[in-house]
């Protein structure tokens, strides 16, 4: 049968998690592989996603007063190099032009791994004087970055993102945008992704190329790993110094400028799908699912079942939701499955008995909770339910995550914590030594000290020195 | 004064048109030039215009059943050869990737300078059955073409655009599509853009490298030039056949696909500036404006009069009207130039002595008239004066281009109307030597040959043979 064919297609999550992911990205159709190894292509299913997740960011970035611009793809190697450190991270994975046609360029061109170095260069020109600030851009843009290992939305050689680049006249102002474009990443990702994160500090080792602090949202994956889900950086005036980005102050003297740079990128679809997925396939947070409710006439040859069908799906579509229906000629079963992997939000299933008795049966992707709703109610209980979905899944993952951070005093027990799945909470020293060991002992990095610390001192368990920090270590995408 | 600084910033439009678009681009910061030759960078004020045009764009797009995808930046060179007469076409002004990192790839990657190649290659996987079909595909992309001559917006290193990509069972249903999106564009462009276009197809010699037919839109610059302001192409199963896009059709047989592409960019904006610009800058339709609506508060030094600005400002954002007000403290009449400049469609004053009498002052963009509102009315007023000025722009653009189109019947005819500024419409015989003698003669090429045409015969006035065809003439950016 379709049904168990299709089901058996994806791979036990519990047994091998890696072959689950693709096997779920491949057959939902989120993305297939491109022509060129680490190269993904985004397919309808998976872009709809992203300009869901566009949408909903790009909304808060204007109304916290950015504007977007548009920076190009090509850049003077020369320009690459000018920060030491930043060249020094990315330039193992740059992508080189050397050629146009025929002829070969007299300097090679990068394609950008991301922007500060020719935004600092125009912003160089553009500010002048305190007049000019504060100047918030961000830029929607693709990115390339020759990894060596890649899987699709998680890792790949190009991918989609969003990098703001602002500039300030007093570092505390740009302490504050880094701070504050992490809480908008943070409250996007639980009230929109419905995944709730860990935000704080990252340590020097897991810093940006060339900033000054790098400040990070963290994802717990239904394997207990965890995915970075979006950072903001603080530069301080570091690239200023580097590019000469002055500004002539109301005091009459010039003044290197103080910038942040903050993104997010494709990745976060994988982290919706290893968020929300269960076995049988994807589990989408209904704002962001492409399709939120998919109507199924069932027993569809009796007459006035498709009739109807459409006629709920017209009316859910006329209030603004997402809905659509399937009339192919698969079977009912075939059908089910079929959506469920695709992780819609809500089944609605509608044949001739139910039109006689005036309902309608609705059926909810993230607990399988079936509910009979009157057809004269659609219109009210649909975007009520797609609203308590969207609680539900969030509260879910939040339940699944606080049972998954462990607390370790012991080498021991941060690797046995994190071989079950965990988190793991501790003390920590500071020092890059330790950060090194853990990831030698059990592969796991320091991922964030939390914002607000408590300021007891304890001790590191890995070097045994007195430690006055909170970290959060986890294995990691 | 500051005044007359500004507009003499701006070059005569009448007696030096280039060097008029290059003060207008910089001088209104749409645009700056990138730190490689011929790449721009797209400032917040040009960027914004882009936004309107891709909503309204892609609202049509999907109306129309297409859905976005995202295909890789980077083909394999071996990929963009499969297309011989394709490949011709775009080998000279590809950019070649060569290098990652340190490491020379084993096989040169061009960087995109359309998708035609790397999406057929999917399309041959994804496509099966007609069941697979049609298959109506958008992406929303950067492209790059290693051009000589290079302008900001008309001809760059790197532009943005999107490019329409669909499959079809039959011919017929390719041929179909080709004109809808055809016609889509017409419509946006006039009813959106306020620019009049005529549509048609384009000669052999014209058409996109690889397709079967090309059909454009032309618009009309002030300067008389034509801009092609976007194309849609029919492929036949040209390309199905390069790169093996079969499908099973219902009667069991294996048959070549059908195909489409069509696309516009951000050539767009430089169509705007050109059709609609005058002596003092920009003049925007409303429906594209960044901003809509400019508040400036007079003699704002006085009590209530910066409150009941921004009391207008949030009423006219309320209603969705995008609405700013300038409370720098530069003086009224450089605000006047620089948003007049800046091509805002209306300019709301409001002073003590208005507020008094309840009333506020509007300045029409588009010609200079003054109109008093009361002050309890603009929230009907001001949306309904936007709706009128985008008609008018629409009806003077179209009352200009009339005035500039001129039938020719000898070559010195074509010559003299082309020298004043104006298209040229004359019977053609067809033939490319035509085309190449009215390039030597007199710089111009042809255009487009109208849709409906009448059939009347008549005689090429290039060559003197008989002629069946309308061809419409112009020197074109």
């Amino acid at each position: 049968m379709a049904d168990k064919n299709f089901v058996k297609e994806v791979a036990d999550m519990t047994v091998d998690f890696p072959q689950w992911y693709t096997d779920v990205v491949l057959k939902t159709q989120l993305v297939d592989y491109g022509p060129i190894k680490g190269t993904m292509v985004i397919r309808p299913y998976g872009y709809a996603i992203w300009e869901n997740i566009q949408k909903e960011l790009d909304a808060r970035f204007k109304k916290t007063g950015h504007k977007n611009a548009y920076f190009p793809l090509l850049i003077p190697e020369s320009l690459l190099k000018k920060e030491a450190e930043h060249v020094e991270g990315f330039a193992p994975e740059v992508a080189m032009v050397t050629y146009a046609g025929k002829e070969q360029l007299s300097e090679r061109l990068v394609i950008r791994p991301t922007s500060e170095t020719i935004i600092c260069d125009m912003y160089s020109k553009w500010i002048q004087s305190y007049r000019d600030l504060p100047l918030k851009l961000n830029q929607w843009a693709n990115v390339v970055r020759w990894e060596k290992t890649t899987r699709p939305f998680l890792r790949t050689s190009e991918f989609l993102w969003q990098e703001g680049h602002t500039v300030h006249a007093t570092r505390e102002e740009a302490v504050e945008e880094t701070l504050l474009m992490l809480n908008v990443y943070k409250e996007f990702a639980e009230n929109v992704l419905a995944i709730p994160v860990l935000v704080g500090q990252k340590s020097e080792k897991e810093k940006f190329a060339g900033a000054e602090s790098t400040y990070g949202m963290e994802a717990m994956m239904k394997d207990g790993k965890s995915l970075q889900a979006g950072t903001s950086h603080c530069f301080g005036d570091k690239f200023s110094r580097a590019y000469d980005i002055q500004f002539l102050d109301k005091d009459g003297s010039h003044k290197y400028a103080w910038q942040t740079s903050w993104g997010v990128s494709t990745r976060l679809i994988g982290a919706l799908i290893m968020a929300h997925g269960d076995q049988r396939g994807l589990v989408l947070p209904p704002k962001v699912a492409p399709v939120q409710v998919i109507v199924l006439p069932i027993a569809s040859h009796k007459a006035g079942v498709n009739e109807k069908a459409q006629e709920i799906i017209d009316q859910l579509v006329s209030i603004g939701i997402r809905c659509e229906g399937d009339f192919s000629d698969q079977s009912a079963g075939w059908k089910f499955n079929q959506w469920e992997m695709k992780g819609v939000p809500l089944r609605l299933e509608v044949g001739p008995r139910d039109i006689e008795n005036g309902v309608v049966t609705l059926a909810r992707r993230d607990n399988f909770e079936k509910i009979t709703v009157k057809i004269d109610e659609i219109k009210e209980k649909v975007p009520a339910l797609l609203d308590t979905i969207q609680k539900d899944m969030l509260e879910k993952a939040r339940v699944f995550r606080d049972a998954h951070i462990k607390k370790a005093t012991s080498v021991e027990e941060m690797k046995k914590y994190l071989d079950e799945g965990n988190f793991v909470v501790t003390k920590w020293c500071g020092c890059r030594e330790c950060e090194d060991k853990v990831k030698e002992l059990m592969q796991a990095s320091s991922r964030i000290m939390p914002l607000a610390q408590t300021l007891d001192m304890g001790v590191c368990p890995i070097c045994g020195k007195p430690a006055g920090t909170t970290m959060i270590w986890a294995r990691a995408y």
